[in-house]
């Protein structure tokens, strides 16, 4: 709020013009209003155009489907819906173009071609851990990445992780799930140079106490360079791994 | 290993010299050979290249004069310490050029002119959380990075935080900061465009439980983009911070 | 105990007409007597025009049916019924009126238009925290409150809190209902000068713990003026928010 | 400035009392001014209406007493500062008058005079409990609540509780404070009408976990009009007893 | 073969109503004795002095027939089943006398009229509650226990428990059930002179986790005497009642 | 007043050997009186039928005087001081006769010669855990019951417990203290025919968490007959075994 | 390839019976191969001197065949496969010889005859606990040790423990099987001179939350020579007997 | 119990030589004595030949050397004494003969040369683990085992320990020590093919959670032959080594 407007205010209520009781909330609001949620929602437009996002968990088919078009409207592509069952993916199909995963529960909507570029990895320990890799892989192949999937190398066959370090070691940036001991991304975390990004699941039984042990795992890894999103959160660490990858290419210019 | 190789293990074995035993060990540690560790030390050696660092917690600080001294020796410049007590740093600072931040416990050695790079921002809630938000900072400094501080800008006084909403979208990767309820990355993550990195410390009581209670909001972050590592772990943020700046640069030419 | 009848009661004992073992047990209830269940009964008798509340939850339809009735003879009206199944609301529209909302699984039985006075603010983080939230805002309405509802406001999307400002600053008490990160009663404890009831939800999955993740959050709320209920109590914040804001009318006489 | 100040100081204005520029110059003094260390947030006081609050915990006396002067200037008084040593007090009661209560850790600077109103009730179950239950009065007292303090008072002698239902009877609001089992909220909360704000406290050994008993107690509370603060956090109980307390008087006039 | 009949057998050899010869043949057949899918303890009776129990989960309906035969041929009565699913009652009814409760899930078979001693409280806070109290009232019954059933008694309405003071007062021991908050064996402990028997219940959501946190309140009660079983073990604390309210009739002799 | 001297009153009214009006003055001085610092609460003797119980732990020595001292006038005798440090034993040792035990933190003041009576059984698995068994002797002891103290035999050697079976054997009670897996109580269920009171301990390291691991061994007891108090809780358990003891005697009149 | 075949042909080299070219041949057939879903690595039977096993769980049966065929192929006989359902089983019995226990959930696939050596003994406290026992007592076998069978031995019934004592003591390794308090490996420790392994189960209720309350007693074992593994895990311990168990014969000769 | 001597009691109960109640007594400590505590004793003595061990934590200096002593006198060597202060080592070293590492904290009393035999190895992660691997290698050592240090060799950086696969693989018994995300005996049980001992350490901070991160990591292990010891207790990861180290040379003969 600009002096004069303070002024132009303060002599209404001089005036009568305006109440104090209104006046009192008028300045209440002031730090925030100054700063505006015009600017930070148009902030957010363009960011958005970033990536549309819908979470499919608890939204009725028709919901899904209205969120859609009105963003199809806009002009969107290749909108992520996340936790979509496959009810609502076939409901969906026939309003618009889909592309559905049923493992990763992922639907991506109004695909359009567009040039994959830099370089994601999503590695994983064990098969059981597929849906949320893939939840991963297809977030980030969605955001316009191009991935390479590292499947089943879990550390008690350390072999086979080597096998395929050529891969990881040309990665921008990693993204590593694994389950029961969640030792996975520490392991890749001491071989590769760029950012890990480990997303323990809830794979095991027993003392994994639904995916609590992989998370404290990642949590305390020794290898430098590694950060993690919550239990079976694939989305996140695909959107995550997007936004760094893309990094090189944005800035690169 | 080759075919060659193997028949002339095997013809070894033949003729007697070598036992069965030793063929065996020979055969057991193959996949590894082949893969080498050689090439994974090699490897090692390029991507220290990125940052030395020593964790200084439990080290007496002649061993770390010692081992500062060897990496010196290889041309090693700006060297972190971590975990690094104001006592070390004073027998330190006497065989090489230091600076220290006791509040961060935080050393750099031997440290050399660099040119800043990129943005980083370090936000924080509150006063109490400062020693780690410094060792982010100063981690993310000795590596490079141009870092902004941006502290005291708690959620619960939200216009503080919105008065500096320029500066944190100006930033390539944000460090956010919090002890208590650990709201700040999610308030963050929702304003800016680019990876935030959480990190919840100690700081609190009762149900703060040592940070469980910020770790578990910031693993629970509804924004997208967004990653956690460590309770009170500000070097970790820092050192990831500094790699995904780097991208940027790296990646650019 | 008077003095006049403690000598009575020895007597009794001395001559025989009571036995030690009655006198014993006489004495051993005297503290509680004295102040007198009675009393408190009549007490409770008056609050509870208050409000008349069933917890529905392992009742049988019968049973409700039972009370309702029992109750609304009294003259009892807008008797609140919490956790009421669907068949039970059926069974129970069939001897009262009843009000019934579903998914709050609420009922509203024998209710009579009120003036609704005051200003209550339920306000909730995500789409999936509805049937907590509307628990809330059901109880408040029929204990007389006037309820503005302010959903899917979460911290991630600040501007649309934003824009909601004016309502949330007229409130005498705000509900906030959040589960994941549980952020939101933070912010709105920094943005308003009443009180914020914060409810945990259990919304959510893998470090949510089931809504222990939003419970922690809130207990350690760095905003004045924040306290929580149980995880999913809608009812309880609901029923709390209605006193507070009768406060203002009672004792504004 | 609180919310009373502001509507003072806007009735003067539309009764001439005081001119536009002086009250344009005095609001502009108000919003955040930075003492370096930390943001001074003088518009706090407008927003919520609330008290001035510094938290001493990790502050040095120097950092409190300039806090405390800067907000004298500007004609706060009856300023809290929680959480502060005896010699963080004993060096500010130096600068400015200055009322302490070393077990409650509790400072109130630039004390005056003022009415007392309403009345809080604060109840304890044990002796061991008066730290927290004193800073809980203290800060309603200085918030301008009447306070009774019903100390030693546990559930398991009931009797003595209901010695003083009378006191209890006539609060406005309750706050009881309990370790261990952390009953005497729930059996408060069945025997009064009005808000019972519960806190849990650190007091007990063996399964009490730090607090966790009585809080995991308090949030399960059968009792209605029952909300929970954060273990062992006095002040939040007694801020939000002073907000909830005040409402009679300011809604009523 | 309990300890009465121990002594009863022994003393009819020392009169020589039986000889050593049929008493030794008695004995033997006592220890136990292999029926394949379980050994059952027939030497149990002797060394504990006690009820037989077959923990009914995971056991079909033809091995709990298998077992009571086996047991009532050797003179057994009363012969307590927890645990017992209504298929298993329905098939064993067929086989021997057996009162079911089907809420408790608990089936006493052969069951004969035998002199009910002494007196057991049984106190619970909900009718949620009943299941597990009755599985306690039944087992003390079964072992010969005159039980007294007070039921919705909860602290957040003292009153109706004072109503039901002189019942508790006449107890040898009480069984106080409940779930939530737990506070009930507290506020009973601190009122009655004999031993109480806590059992938390399972009854609750949210923080209630399972019955952790009546549990957790019962083990940290202030009131002496007071002790504690698992987590929804009627049957557990029914039979400790027992135990000790014999212990009066024993020893007595 | 315990409850065996209201009924000697009681009974020498009935005789005649005490006039009503003697009675009436003796009983008169009874309820509670106010020290300031806390209540003392002299009906407590007559409604429990039992111990005075002073709890040191922050009591000042001068407090813990001036409360003995007022019950020592009433004629109490053999009060038990729980939690004393060994200076405040010090100081009150200068007013009354008191026995100390410096390990089990526990003095008995006003000492006088007592009967010893029934039989209670104190087992211990290690020599660490003695200090908790000592408490839960003394205070058993202090309470007029004779007690059997079989320490150091730990189910990992067998051997050592079986040796001292007889004793266990002839017990009223057992109080079975274990720290580490906790294991004993229910191996010592399974032998005896009396109740067991199980006292987890804080001893071990690791995984023991402070007592946790031996808390929940102890209430998972296959044994029957086991119930549990709070971890370190050795006067809570001494206090029962002392309630659960006499029932023998008083009853058996 | 196991150990003890690799040395054979080792040895077969070395004595002329097989020819360099030959044994080539045979080991270059040994490296993974990958079969699309996952990699079946041949070579760890060669590293590991091991078993071939399959983790059935989330495997389709088809996936199984198509793994269990590709290592008929190159000779391997008793394949386990863990958690195999029983459509898995019914679908696998069609392509080869597979020897399925349901309870168990395990399956032997290409079952040959093998003499059976050593002596692991399997000791369980509950009936409940025998699927656990099975998984880890077939799963021994099919690695060919001799297995006895000690069930249902729980401490609470300590003679029936005893008098399978032989047993015990003659074993080179014991597998203890326990849920609820989780005692029994403890006892056994005490008794046996050779390793224990102690496998908690998540049989219990309440307290027992799922298998921690016997996993924290296990590791808080007081004997010496007991370690642990997973909750439910019983092939775990299966495999590790039979590890310690073949130790004997190998190093033997 | 024999017949005959079941026979000669009854009789004597018969001709009164014995009254009912010692014959009931008698009977009822029957199953133990016919196996017998001296047998067990017996038994125990010869397998502590085996190894003596004195925990020596909450010892005074005063007992251990007693202990020793009467250890010594019967011929004992090699006596190992854990968790032993300075002083004590200081104090005993007076009187005997003692080896003493300060870190592990371990003694070795009345040392004597004796044959290494077989391999154990121990491993490590981090150099803040030494203190726990030395009191496992000590322990091994003391019990007759040629031990491999194999230290500072964490997973994240793998290079390290592929360079001691050699030592490793001609290992017998691996223990794999590490703190902090405990990866290392995963990754070791998936390289060599004899059975792993875990180790987790208390090293570490914030989410390590004194070592519960690692534990459970462990617990979690994908790989086969790993099982798991109490949090930092090497000497029982060394005494289960020595156990499994000696079956080969035992069983071999």
């Amino acid at each position: 709020m600009e002096h004069r407007e303070l002024m132009t205010l303060l002599k209404q209520v001089q005036c009568g013009q305006v109440s104090p009781e209104q006046a009192a909330l008028c300045l209440k609001k002031e730090p925030f209003e100054s700063l505006g949620y015009a600017f930070v929602d148009h902030h957010r437009g363009i960011r958005q155009g970033a990536q549309e996002v819908i979470y499919g968990e608890g939204k009725t088919p028709q919901q899904i489907v209205g969120i859609v078009c009105a963003m199809q409207q806009r002009g969107a592509r290749n909108i992520i819906i996340t936790r979509m069952s496959s009810q609502a993916a076939e409901e969906a199909a026939k309003h618009f173009a889909l592309e559905y995963d049923e493992k990763a529960r992922l639907g991506v909507a109004v695909p359009c071609e567009q040039q994959k570029t830099g370089r994601v990895a999503v590695v994983s320990a064990g098969t059981s851990d597929l849906p949320v890799c893939e939840e991963a892989a297809k977030t980030a192949e969605a955001m316009g990445c191009f991935v390479e999937r590292v499947y089943d190398v879990g550390v008690a066959g350390l072999h086979r992780l080597m096998a395929r370090l050529d891969t990881l070691m040309q990665a921008r940036v990693v993204v590593a799930v694994a389950g029961m001991e969640g030792a996975l991304p520490s392991v890749v975390g001491g071989l590769v140079s760029c950012p890990v990004i480990a997303v323990p699941t809830s794979i095991g039984y027993g003392a994994s106490f639904g995916g609590l042990s992989a998370l404290l795992s990642m949590l305390n890894s020794c290898a430098s360079g590694v950060s993690v999103v919550n239990i079976d959160n694939g989305f996140g660490a695909g959107y995550l791994a997007a936004m760094i990858n893309r990094m090189g290419e944005e800035r690169g210019v």
